[in-house]
Formats: structure tokens, sequence, C-alpha cells
């Protein structure tokens, strides 16, 4: 028996375009000589299709796409994950489902039993879980069917559920699981995948298939990496990262084992593709192609044009410098070198009339007041401004270029340099922008080397320094970590040997700027814990603010 | 007996703040002669805590709590909504549970079994479901203890839930049920909670105390109105909404019956009050007076310029008129004539200067191109940018007057007029913006007649009108509404009679705008489906845009 996985990037809700894919790549098993093609979970919505569930017209719409799958199931069997309407009145409308297609029709529905419900996950906001388990039989084989979380809870060992869907279907002596994944990238999640795997090819001694998604759908991005094992628990093959892709695979070959490939997983190379993938998606499934970003000469916007280049080509990407009086000449020049290092369109307009012209209307209005933030602000907006007006004229989206640690200490100014359709670096700690930027010149000069070296000001004022407000990026990036990833409060970072005072500032600062992350563009998401849908907290909240 | 009801506002995260208002309450419900006071759900922590959850010092406080109030327990019991930890390893990390504390200790602990997960709700995200129920026994009195939703689901009919806890704890003879609530304010919702308790009643044949919060935690809205339902079904007392309260009732007499005392009930009226309180608290809870506003002379801001004076004061706002060439002479007048009816500071700032030095500064690089939607953007960002410059400046919130219709269609300039710290009224449609203006004035002028009766526009380019680019309000506002409140999908739409093509149009917008939602400061909810976290739609979605 041959087995392919089909690994695609779904579009949400675009039933067309996913019905589409999925044909496609189902005729390429076929002629790899596939008995059987895998898709990912709910690949025929995409993922998370969220609150269109709770759309007659969008479970229709599904229903529809699985018809239709369902017809071209002719001499090779789909496996694909699409919502099931739950029959029962009592308990959730929905299951989250495997459908296995074959010889034109339904042979088998196995439900999800284990429905995330934490993080960026709402499964159970949604689906019922499944309480029956069986396999199905094709062509002589015994096929256990599992989606995504079902795999996670080996053994019954994860505390955060009470049972083990593949304890039950092991009792109907499963020849080799299928495993329908929607599971999203994060810079370290390659490698617990293919433990997971391993831990449940271990225990049940048969191979595993299991197909992911690719690509990216606003913020949560998908890639790929699909994984084969034998029951040796070797990889036998794990799919390549941020590609679609068909590939078929010989059951026997799978079963004999003694074979291990897999893809190379150095975080900062996988956090580059996964942006630049990011890019290209947004853009791509809002039907969209230009991007616009400011060039401020520091390194941020500086990775995020490289990003941006690299996602969408030279030719889509438009950059403004935007200069005051407290912009030093090396920012302009550096900013103008990396324009021209990328071949990219770069335009220069002075703000200081744009700021004369609120100074003076403002004058009246501001008697007696010094310059302080606001006036940083006005010079931060002004330039968010010009970008939009460029964006509204061009149909160019703006690309906003704040960090993790600036996004988490508030240290952005609503409107100005927080403005955007999409965040593209507000997931990657400052500590790791400058990696990516070493990584990027790693074959020659992409940024100039002095937007790397220098020390990073916002230059709203004379002589301006992150360091004046912000302690050194390497220990806060440190307790940011701690505290947004590890989700560690004050006393454990104090006990880790952080500085009590410095862990309660900054602590405090995170908690006060939720009011502007509230209303920060999507941000890509790279790491296990983004600011965005996975990381609900209080604006008002007083915890530790 | 005497059990008493505190209504309270909390504030979530703020443990100084909650315990020392519940001890304030409890000894006031000792003056009262009460046995017994009920507070709300997770009193303790404020809801909804969200992440908050899922920090160690946080429920490490909360239980510090609880051993305060219970060492306050004494000639008086107290009952609080406070979490646990889940001793157990599988299954969630906490209960959500409400503590019996009676003579300085914990006497008994009840959980939750009801587990809200859907609109703005994510409990399952955070608590395992209680699984054994039991009533406490306290002076010759059987109690059953219940929580929320635990009495929404009368003898099983609700079809999110597959047990009923009171069915459980009435096999041990309770003689009333307490229920601790919190349960958000929505325009209709206070009738289906009187629903809800007599059914409960009718059922079990014994009195129920329900107590509710009161106040707001940003976007949502608590209205108090605890109930008191004698074994008759008549409501013994609905306590009022929007305000905290500690009273003390009879278990004797409540046991007798025979007496209906209801809150009135008037939508307009209902939300005016809440938006009022949501104001307030958002203010409050974040230590802030004062607000500035826009004031245009059209409907939106004028309405929400009332609620802020009403809610902090008039010496507490501030507004700026900013016309520019294509404001109308009435709109600035009619402009003027409220902030004189409200007596609240108001300035004048012509936008035209600002304009031509973005007009002059994009010039070269807008060669060839004509006036179209990003010159209607800047004069709306010109007035955001000066609205945050006050607002810097001053200390001072700028508030954001987004109807809920403009927000649905997208008819609003990101960092322009969609500017703001807190939505007010874009969860309240516009032909309910007219009713709020019309029962304002329902005691004499306030807002200046014109306002409410001229046309409305956008005021962005000459001779616009709000209705050149959308249907009549009346008609949009229904198609939304049936659309977000009621999840009606475009088949259903066009069944219920609605012109398939103006289905079809409006859809579109609402979804290809969620970009524009997800960056818009946080909205009072006073629907049944607010936009925000109770409506969670995929930006790049495409099931219908």
């Amino acid at each position: 028996m041959k087995i392919a996985i089909g690994q695609l990037n779904y579009h949400i809700g675009n039933f067309e375009k996913n019905l589409q894919s999925m044909l496609q790549a189902t005729a390429t098993a076929k002629e790899q000589g596939a008995d059987i093609i895998l898709f990912g979970e709910l690949a025929v919505t995409g993922y998370p299709p969220r609150d269109f569930l709770q759309f007659e017209d969008f479970i229709e719409r599904c229903q529809f796409v699985v018809k239709e799958l369902a017809k071209a199931a002719q001499g090779i069997a789909i496996v694909v994950g699409a919502p099931t309407v739950n029959p029962v009145i009592e308990g959730k409308d929905l299951y989250n489902s495997a459908y296995f297609l074959a010889d034109g029709e339904v042979l088998h529905v196995q439900h999800k039993a284990l429905l995330p419900t934490y993080d960026i996950f709402d499964e159970y906001r949604y689906f019922e879980p499944a309480s029956t388990f069986e396999v199905v039989e094709y062509k002589g084989k015994r096929i256990a069917l599992s989606i995504c979380e079902d795999i996670w809870n080996v053994g019954n060992e994860n505390p955060m559920y009470t049972i083990c869907p593949l304890d039950k279907l092991k009792e109907q002596y499963p020849d080799f699981i299928l495993n329908l994944s929607a599971s999203p990238f994060d810079c370290k999640h390659a490698q617990d995948r293919i433990d997971t795997v391993r831990a449940n090819v271990e225990r049940y001694q048969i191979p595993l298939f299991y197909a992911n998604h690719v690509g990216a759908q606003t913020e949560i991005i998908f890639d790929g990496g699909s994984i084969v094992m034998s029951p040796d628990g070797k990889v036998y093959d794990e799919m390549p990262y941020f590609q679609e892709l068909v590939k078929t695979y010989d059951l026997d070959a799978v079963l004999k084992g003694g074979i291990h490939q897999v893809q190379p997983k150095e975080k900062i190379s996988l956090i580059h593709d996964a942006l630049v993938v990011g890019i290209q998606n947004y853009f791509g499934k809002l039907g969209l192609k230009k991007a616009i970003l400011g060039l401020s000469g520091g390194i941020d916007s500086a990775v995020v044009a490289v990003l941006a280049q690299r996602a969408l080509g030279a030719e889509n990407v438009r950059c403004i410098l935007m200069p005051s009086q407290f912009s030093s000449d090396h920012s302009i020049q550096d900013a103008r070198q990396l324009a021209q290092n990328l071949n990219i369109q770069y335009d220069l307009i002075e703000i200081e009339p744009m700021y004369k012209a609120y100074e003076l209307a403002l004058r009246p209005h501001f008697a007696g007041t010094h310059f302080d933030v606001t006036e940083e602000n006005i010079q931060a907006r002004i330039r968010g401004m010009l970008l939009m007006s460029f964006s509204n004229k061009f149909g160019a989206i703006l690309l906003n270029t704040s960090n993790k640690s600036e996004a988490a200490v508030g240290y952005g100014t609503l409107y100005g340099d927080m403005a955007g359709g999409l965040s593209v670096i507000a997931d990657v700690y400052k500590t790791d922008v400058y990696a990516l930027a070493n990584y990027m010149n790693k074959d020659g000069e992409v940024l100039p080397q002095n937007i790397i070296t220098k020390p990073p000001s916002a230059e709203l004022r004379p002589d301006q320094l992150d360091s004046d407000s912000l302690p050194d990026y390497d220990i806060l990036d440190e307790i940011l970590y701690q505290y947004i990833e590890k989700m560690k409060g004050p006393k454990a970072l104090v006990k880790q040997g952080f500085d009590a005072k410095l862990v309660e500032r900054i602590l405090k600062m995170v908690d006060r700027n939720e009011f502007k992350r509230a209303q920060m563009a999507p941000a890509l998401r790279v790491s296990s814990k983004a600011f965005g849908m996975g990381r609900r907290i209080p604006i008002v909240g007083k915890y530790l603010s």
C-alpha cells in the first residue's frame, strides 16, 4: 500500500481554492501510485475558522466540498478534515472530524476527542469531543484516524486530558495511524512534534503518518514538516518546512524503517522563513501585492524591509525615509544604503513642515507646557500618517516594524510607529532581531553593518537612546520571556535571581501597556506565546500594574 | 434566617480593593442582622480575570483574600466566588468555586459545573468542571450553592450542557438556593435572568438568591439587578441596576412570597445608563479622570459628549472642534451649542494648515493622482492626531465616537476617527444612536435638535452624505443585526426577505473590514454580540468577502 501526504496551504473560508488544491494534490498522488492521500485537520475550511463555524451557510459549504472530494475519491482514498454537524441536540453543535472518502462515498468519519482550548486555540467553543473510536478498513488494512491533539496525550500522561483516543483505537488492532494536524509554527515546535509522534509510535509499534498545514492565516503560521515515522521510532521522512508538497510513501518500506531524514531546525533561520511566509500569505490571501514601510535607519525597520523584499519582491516594496531634526545623518545614510542594497524604491520626506504646522496649531492650547512625550508622539504619528497616505493612494499595505520587546513595554506610539496592517516582527524580541540581522548578512552585507552595531534610538529628541529608559535588551528580553512565554510571576522571577525592583518595574510596564497592544496590528506568531489571540489579558486589570 | 446580597463593583486583579469592599459590605450586612452575605462569582478576582489566572502569584493572592474573608466571617457567613487549585493532576489547573466561610473557616466549597465557552466567555480555557455536588448546612438550613451558568440548564433542557447541577443538589433537600453570578449586561438580558431564575424556582419550589456584579471591566459591563425569588415564582426583589448595594432579606418573608418588585427595563434607558457606567469605570479603574473628544457637529460625537459629561462631570470633559473646508457652518454652530449646553470646555482648531502641509509634502509623490479616499483619510487622521496630542499633553483619554453600523461596514478611518482609548458607542447601531439622542433630550434640549434631524455626513468632501455610499440606516441596521447578533448567513437573510444583492454587498463589507476592527479600541458591550472578544472572525478569511 502507498500513502501520500498532501501538505497544503489552505485559505480560511476559501472553499473553491481549498477544493481545487486538494483535487490537484489527489491527482498528483494518483500519478505517484498512492492508495490513500492524507490532508490536514479542517483542511476544507482552513485553520482556525473561528466564529465562521457558527454560520449555517459556512457549514453547508464545508459539506459541499466533502461531497466533491468524495466524488473524486476513485481509485484513491482521500482523508480530509472538515466540521460535522452534531446530530444530537445535547452538546456543542459541531464535531471536528476526519473524513475517510473512498469509491465516491464517505466510508468512515472519526471525530476529534481532544480539543485544545489554550493559547490561540478555542476548540471547545465550537466542538463536541468524540466519544466513540473506530478504525476504518481499506484495501485489507485497518487504519486508525486521529486529529492533531488526539496524539498529544500519549498513555494519558498529558495532565490536560482524561482520555487517550489511540489507546481506544489500539484495541481494534490498527496497522498504522493517520494524523490530520493543523499545528502552528513556533520556533521550537518541530522537535516537539517529532518527539510526540515518536512517543506514539513507541507505544503502539505501528507507523504513523502525520500531515500538517503550511502557510499563514493572518498571524498564525503553519510550517508543514509533516512526518512519516517507522515502527523503529525513526523519522522515515520529515517533509520540508513552509512548502506545499505531495509525496507518496510505500508502507512496506516505512514498516521496514531504518531510515532517518529530518529537516534542519536552526531557530533564527526558521523564524526568518516563517516571517517571509507570513508576509507572503497575508498579502496573497487578501489579494494584495504591494507593501510600504518607513525606514528609520534603525535595525527593526531594516530587518522588516529585508523580509518584505524577500517575501514580495523588490518591485512590490516601497520605503519612505522621514527624517526629523533629531534624526542623525548616519541614520538617513544607512537607510538609503539599505534601500539601494535591496533595490527597492525609496522616497524621502522631511517631517518638519507638518511638525511646524501642528506646533503652530497647538501652541495656543499648549501654552506654558514643555516639550515632552506629546511632541515625540507627534513626530511618530506624522510618519504613521504619511505612510498611511501612501498606503491609501497606492493600495499598499503598511508593514509595522515594532519588535516584541518594545510592544511588551509599550515603547511605541499608537497610530505612529505602531500603525500598520501587519506586525511583522512583533513576536521577535530585540535580541533576536539582531540575530536575524546577522543571519541576513551571512552571505554578504545586506543590512549596512552600522545599522547592526550602533546603539538603538527612537531619535525623537536630542541624543535619545533606548538605554535611557529601558534596561539592556539582554536582561529585558530574558525577563520578558519568563513573564510572557513561561508565565512566571514576580515571585518566581525573583527566585530565579532577577533583581526584584527591575522585575516589578518591567512587569508593570507590560501590564500597563495592554491598552496599546489591544490596538496593535496582528503580529506574525513565531514563539509559543505571542501577543494577540493567544494571550488574553484584561486592560483595566490591576494584577501587577 | 436573614440573607444579604452584596451587589458590588469589583476590579480585576485589585485584590486589596475587592477585599476591602467585601469586608465593608459584610459589616453593613451584620448591622442589618444578616446571617449570611452572598457575593458574586469570582468576586475575589473580578470578572473576567482571563489569563491572569495562569499566574501562580495571582492564584496565591486569591487564596489570601479568601483567608482574610474567612477571618471576618464571625457572626455571619460569607459566600464568595474565587478560583481553587485543582489538586488532581488530570484536567484543568483550576476550579471556579463558591466558598462558604463561617466561624473563621472554610465550611464548604462548591465548584462550578457548567463552564460557558461562547461569546465573551472562555471558562473552559481555565477551569475543570465540578463533578461532585453537596449542599452545605448552616444554622439548621440546608443550602444549595450554584455559580452563574449552573442555573442555566434547567432540567437539562439547554442543549449546550449534559448535566444539571441543581437536579443533583435537589436530592439533598436544600431549603434554598444561592447563586453567585457574573452575568454581563446586554440590553435584553435582565428579563432572561428573571425567566431563568423563575424556571429554577418553579422546578425546585424553594427560594433562590441571585447575586450579580455591577460596574464595568473595560468593555464588559455588569448591571447588577440581583434577584430574590419566592417559591411562588414572583420576584420578591430585583436590586437596582448599575448601583452597588447591600440589602438583607428575611427568609421567612421570602418564603411567604406574594410580593413582586422589579426594575424598569426600557432598552434605550438601560443602554444609556450602561454606557455612563462603562465610561466611569474605564476611567476609575485606570486611575484617570479626564476625557477628550472631537465634536464634529454630527450625532455620534454629540451623544458621546453627553455620555462623557454625565459619566465624568463637565469639568473633566474637553472637546475639540476641528472644521475643514468641507465642514458646514451649521456643524460648527451645532457643536458649539452642544458644548455650551453641556458646559464643557471646547477649543476650535482649523485643520487646513496641517492639511496643506501634508498636501505639499505628498504632492511630488502623488503627482498625477486625484483627490480620493486618501485625502479624506488625511483629514480624519489630522483630527485623530490633534486629539491624541491633547490626550498626551493633559493625560486625558480620547473617547472614540464610532457607532456599530459604521464599525461594521468599515465606514471610518483607522488612526483617524477610529482612534481612542475606549469606543463608547461602537456596540450601538446608528438607529439606536438616534434613539439615545432623543432620550437625552426628553426633559429639555441637551443636543441641539438640528444635530438629530440633519442628514448624517462625514463631511470629508463636498456635499458628502452617508446615504451616498450606504443604504438607509433602517435597512442597514436590520441586516447587520441579523448577521452579527443572530449569526444569520446570506441564505437565511434572503429567505427573510432582504434583497439578495444588498445582503451580499453589506456582508462583504462587514467581512472585509475585520482588519479595521482588529485595531479598534475596546467597545462598551450593550448587545448580545459586540465586536471584540465575543466575536472572533479571521482577518484573511474569505467566507463572504
